[in-house]
């Protein structure tokens, strides 16, 4: 099968790598979010790209949930000891994506072409798209004011009640290349287990991927990022909460509305009234648990294909 | 005494050093190259200057002679791993001051600005200046053709032979706040022993400098970088050569010629003819070493003051 899934960041990742080990799927698109991106001491950082990168290149850190393997801070320890920014955490080997693709974009390169670039010279056989090339900015209105998303992700450690997600720029964003005709060429597309609102809203925002999910002969299986209610890492259910919605699978349903087709839930939440529905566990903890969730949700394509 | 330097890189940073920890010396100014200035990877990279940052803090590098001390490279093999240039080696410690300084530099601080703040922050005494806050470029012009410096020093390793040195923005160049007037207020001004041709004839070259040296009260003596007949480290020997000059103490106080007052040279080398000079050990190995060679320089100001 020709699979396409959108995907924000650890989360998805991981069904993208149950996708990339799938016997089921012939060839993988990995359309992410890079609403979360940001540039930081004047690097651009691509969060959700990065975390596909590192996970389909075995270069991921399995400890700590983000971001690349590194046993090294050094970076850090000067740039603290110069009075520098110390809230977004940079190992001594994220600084090398980091300061090599902001190079590259300075030199006129897409942030398409810098991604394939990466993924060619680090073995990643599946295609990973940006969603756009030109940029897009996730904010978050919460009671504290307007914060940019990694102030309130990470710096903020979500603790502030959110009002409303914005995404600056979206309206005038184009797809990137590839983006829609992955899209409509799919035998299957999935949304991965990322949170709606944060990480998939973004993607829906671009002018022409919603209607192309719509337009698609492929059936649309979205992926319920609950578990028993709750995200398993991430302000999901706590946003869900702060947005006056329950946190269940029929809000997520109704939040995706006429773009999926089909959603896989976990077997202790719900299934969403009104939408074709499979249950399964969705907790991906190994390799073969990943792949085992990746092989249900294109089951449950076939079943509304 | 106060005291003013002017100063390359690395053998000039001992020298420094040593005042630094001589009880002659009341206060201390280091008026330091940039002409090695660089944009590496997007990153804005002052390596005379942050050699005098290490030396002086205690962070330098005692094995390899340059940069910060590191035990850890992710960030290079990253960068390399991505096809990035593998031909600057950068330490994941080093990443931290430089990428502090290109965003404080994106900032609108000047290099001067920066520069202080580094040095206060980490403890440094002495007052360290860029000899300009404007970019001054040395480029060299070579059988192989024009090279930046970098690239003769670093990438080629300094094997192609020297015609000519140019110094790219000097002319428009200024001193940085403060230089003139801590060359003219000064009680004794030092040449540091660095390449005269590369370290120091860019200080030289910006407006206003070789005439403050002039101009000033306070005794100029170089400290030869040649210890029988060779430098220490670096081509300047070699470069001599190249550009039809004999490698000696005389070749070396005629291309100062009235800059300077007096001499310090090594008792295995002849002292220049015709210019006051005193002869002294001037290997700088051990940190008494440095004071020794520190307070002879200062000796022999006084006998010319």
């Amino acid at each position: 099968m020709k699979v396409t899934v959108l995907t924000g960041g650890v989360g998805g990742a991981k069904l993208v790598l149950g996708l990339m080990h799938s016997a089921k799927v012939s060839s993988l698109t990995a359309v992410v979010n890079t609403g979360d991106d940001f540039r930081h001491l004047g690097l651009a950082i691509s969060p959700d790209i990065d975390t596909l990168l590192y996970t389909l290149s075995g270069k991921a850190d399995p400890a700590q949930g983000w971001g690349r393997e590194s046993k090294t801070w050094s970076f850090m320890a000067a740039l603290k000891s110069l009075g520098g920014p110390g809230w977004f955490n940079l190992g001594d080997g994220d600084l090398g994506l980091h300061v090599w693709r902001s190079a590259r974009l300075a030199e006129g390169a897409t942030l398409s072409q810098v991604t394939a670039q990466a993924a060619r010279l680090w073995g990643i056989a599946p295609v990973i798209l940006p969603m756009s090339d030109d940029p897009v900015a996730t904010w978050l209105d919460t009671e504290a004011g307007p914060l940019a998303f990694q102030h309130y992700f990470v710096e903020q450690q979500c603790r502030p009640a959110v009002r409303a997600v914005r995404f600056e720029g979206a309206a005038k964003a184009r797809p990137a290349p590839g983006v829609i005709e992955a899209i409509l060429a799919a035998d299957a597309v999935l949304i991965a287990p990322s949170n709606p609102w944060l990480s998939v809203d973004p993607l829906l925002a671009v002018p022409g991927i919603a209607a192309a999910l719509r337009e698609t002969r492929a059936p649309v299986v979205a992926v319920s990022p609950l578990v028993g209610g709750k995200a398993v890492k991430g302000p999901t259910s706590k946003m869900m909460a702060e947005l006056g919605l329950e946190p269940d699978n029929a809000a997520i349903a109704a939040h995706y509305g006429p773009v999926i087709d089909a959603m896989l839930h976990d077997g202790s939440d719900a299934a969403p009234p009104g939408l074709p529905a499979r249950a399964a566990s969705t907790l991906m903890t190994t390799l073969a648990d990943k792949v085992r969730v990746a092989d249900e949700a294109l089951t449950l394509a076939g079943t509304v294909a």
